[in-house]
């Protein structure tokens, strides 16, 4: 076999990469890189303690999911702030914001109604965050399955008035990463109700964003367009979305029932909790580290974004029990609102923009507590770059992949004013096995892999607070 | 920062290496590095069909615990046999070997009897394989705890003699790979009862082999030693260990009672399963896939090594389906008796010699159904070398990592003969959740991670198969 050149040195160098670069016993023989033994000693204490698991059990299990404006996403506040005081930090202070109220109410339910074949049949269903209800009989309709908006748009007017749109295409199973998967078939969900009632559709059934077969649906954000009329939304169990698929093929006509109580009630008062260790040299510049406070109302909220919070509180204790005061304040936000309407990032962006705070880099976790990979960077090619110089950091525990990449949604309007955001970026393949969905909860964390994402933001929010870009 | 010149070189192909080498885009845009085609198709097919993850289910829950010489041990080579017939093996075949036939029996209990603190108190306990039986009314004596073998024989005779042992070293939970962990405690486990009998001890207790702190106790094997008597051995859950030792440090003395009915019984016939497609050029020279079909006796042997059975039989069915027909000839072995006398692994082995088959080498899944990360080689430097300009294969899959490591205990009796063994290398922190224990089930499987680990050996047993070493 014949191998370009490049590629015969990648393998050298990668060979000679694993019998040199490998961590604690290099750090000990007089391994002369930066950091490398300080980034030994947070992975270490990290693994001992395991504390971010034991707040994950408080904040998951102790309080369970916190969709904005509830009672639990207040008391996740309160818990926050405290968590933050305990590790140590400086100062902490609560951020406050408006955020909006949906609830999700007592029925939610689906059956087919008078199919030939199975007669009444009930669908696993759920409603969609911020779809509107249905009357209290429900809406009943014909069902037409359709895989995406082209399709649609090609049936029109004519096939689709009245009819309940059954969105059916399934997360591609073939991608490598699950959150591309992701992306290529949410649209279905975010805005396949507001696209199937300009064609004078009555409801909407999604099949939920899983790569798994289950019974379990997942819900998650909608919206609706100004000038388009709001029609209920539901998320389907993948399994019943291939129920309903084969029924459809076999029935010319199959009729659903639809019934949904949620609602959206007026928005309430609710904070980012903001805490920090000041830096000793420029206090003034500032590395955010955070993920998101609420969650959806389903499970428990562990994998999203519980994890990322922990992770986030765990990684200010880490410096503070190390004695590593940075030069560079370390910020910890934990963000309120990120599924369902982002008020909580946006308004930490805008006060930052009002008082002039100079962010070198903001680091996000929300991609649950799997088994980090590295980071991926939203900022130019010289700015990520200079940031993969520390992948080697990393490499002990096999995370040293720095590449460009999403930040984090969270983060993303500190992104509008040119802050490089950065995303921890962790083994994806179980994610969407939980996301959204009542099988989010505590019990589907691993505690290791959960630390090393905790050791990963104390790593590189440190290394940046000392070096800077 | 100043950075070794070397280093800045491994980052530059590394972010060179990103943009380049990762898969299926590259390979449509005319990239002509050998079979990076086939590893595509492969992977994409696995993903898309799910079988190992089906057939797991039929395995796992459909037979369930399959320990050597057990009935169920009986169904799941029957069963593999049809697997590998159904996925189009030119030829399967069984080969005999007897086993070991160690049953549990119905009783295994421990309780702290007449504590000052807790007086009669439950601990969870089960027998280690291997382990004799006590009388029926059980052995009660004083604890006493240690750590290491030097520990215990510090105290010698005089304070261990009449006494059970509890060996209470925790897994180091700081080691990167859990298995570097499970490395440096398992001995207590396997030799701690041989060793506490040299020094009069009645019966041990050993801390459950995990990183988990839990109720639930981990069997696995353990041998006595010739001219040394045999004493009952149990494992005790993380969680009463941390009771125990704590309740040893606030009381003078605390005894247990231990009942356990497990006993040995005489040997019985069973078989390795195997399966092959023979090479279109060199049918002499074979690449074996393989894994082992026994299990202990809790849980479901799903991660050990369910999964790598599965993912054995799907590789030889992911080169059938793709048409792609192997110069040298792919064989799955499904391995008996791994793990309590590697019986099938050795019997494998013989035959081999006997029969003078050539290996080009072997290749072994006993990691647990996880996100792969690689192979591990045990041959010399040069083998792994050559192997290791096969990474661009995997990195698609971010599984490009070949390095120097083991490759599996049912192989292991063929490295002695000269053939490169080869182990799928697997992110470990969940795996000792898992292992040995009533936890080992189908449901803590991920199905795309399992597959994944199919698409690695089908890809590396053909292109192994096309090239040779």
């Amino acid at each position: 076999m014949r191998l370009p050149n490049w590629r015969s040195i990648l393998i050298r160098v990668w060979i000679f990469g694993f019998i040199f670069a490998t961590g604690p016993a290099s750090a000990q023989n007089g391994d002369h890189r930066p950091y490398l033994d300080v980034a030994t000693k947070i992975i270490d204490r990290a693994l001992e303690e395991r504390r971010a698991y034991s707040m994950l059990r408080e904040l998951a299990v102790g309080i369970g999911p916190r969709l904005s404006g509830s009672p639990e996403a207040a008391a996740a506040v309160e818990w926050g702030r405290q968590k933050l005081v305990e590790v140590g930090a400086d100062s902490v202070w609560l951020q406050p914001v408006m955020v909006p109220r949906w609830v999700r109410g007592d029925v939610e339910e689906a059956e087919v109604v008078q199919s030939d074949i199975v007669g009444d049949h009930p669908l696993t269903v759920c409603a969609l965050g911020g779809s509107i209800g249905t009357p209290e009989m429900g809406v009943v309709g014909e069902v037409i399955e359709v895989h995406d908006f082209d399709e649609l748009a090609r049936l029109g007017k004519n096939a689709v008035a009245g009819k309940i749109v059954f969105f059916n295409r399934p997360m591609d199973p073939t991608e490598r990463h699950t959150f591309m998967a992701y992306r290529g078939a949410v649209n279905q969900r975010t805005r396949g109700a507001a696209e199937a009632a300009k064609y004078g559709a009555i409801a909407v059934l999604v099949r939920s964003m899983t790569t798994r077969l289950d019974d379990v649906p997942h819900t998650g954000g909608m919206r609706y367009i100004d000038g388009i009329p709001k029609i209920p939304a539901a998320a389907i169990s993948t399994l019943d979305a291939e129920f309903l698929s084969r029924l459809l093929k076999q029935e010319r006509r199959v009729r659903v029932r639809l019934r949904l109580s949620c609602k959206t009630l007026p928005d309430v008062p609710s904070a980012n909790v903001i805490g920090e260790i000041r830096g000793s040299e420029k206090p003034d510049e500032i590395i955010v580290i955070g993920g998101h406070l609420d969650s959806w109302d389903k499970g428990q909220g562990a994998h999203d974004d519980g994890a990322g919070v922990v992770q986030s509180i765990e990684a200010l204790r880490l410096l503070n029990v190390l004695g590593l005061r940075p030069k560079r304040t370390v910020r910890v936000v934990l963000f309120m609102n990120e599924e369902n309407g982002l008020r909580g990032g946006r308004e930490y962006a805008r006060v930052a923009l009002e008082k002039g705070w100079k962010h070198v880099a903001a680091i996000e976790s929300d991609r649950g507590g799997f088994t980090p990979r590295g980071f991926s960077v939203d900022a130019p090619p010289k700015t990520v770059e200079k940031l993969a110089r520390w992948a080697y950091l990393f490499e002990q525990i096999e995370a040293g992949v720095i590449r460009r990449g999403g930040g984090g949604a969270d983060i993303s309007p500190l992104k509008r004013q040119g802050v490089p955001t950065i995303g921890l970026m962790v083994d994806s393949h179980r994610y969407f096995d939980y996301h959204h969905s009542d099988n989010d909860t505590f019990d589907k964390v691993n505690e290791r892999e959960l630390e090393l994402g905790a050791a990963m933001l104390a790593i590189l929010s440190y290394v940046l607070a000392q070096e800077g870009i």
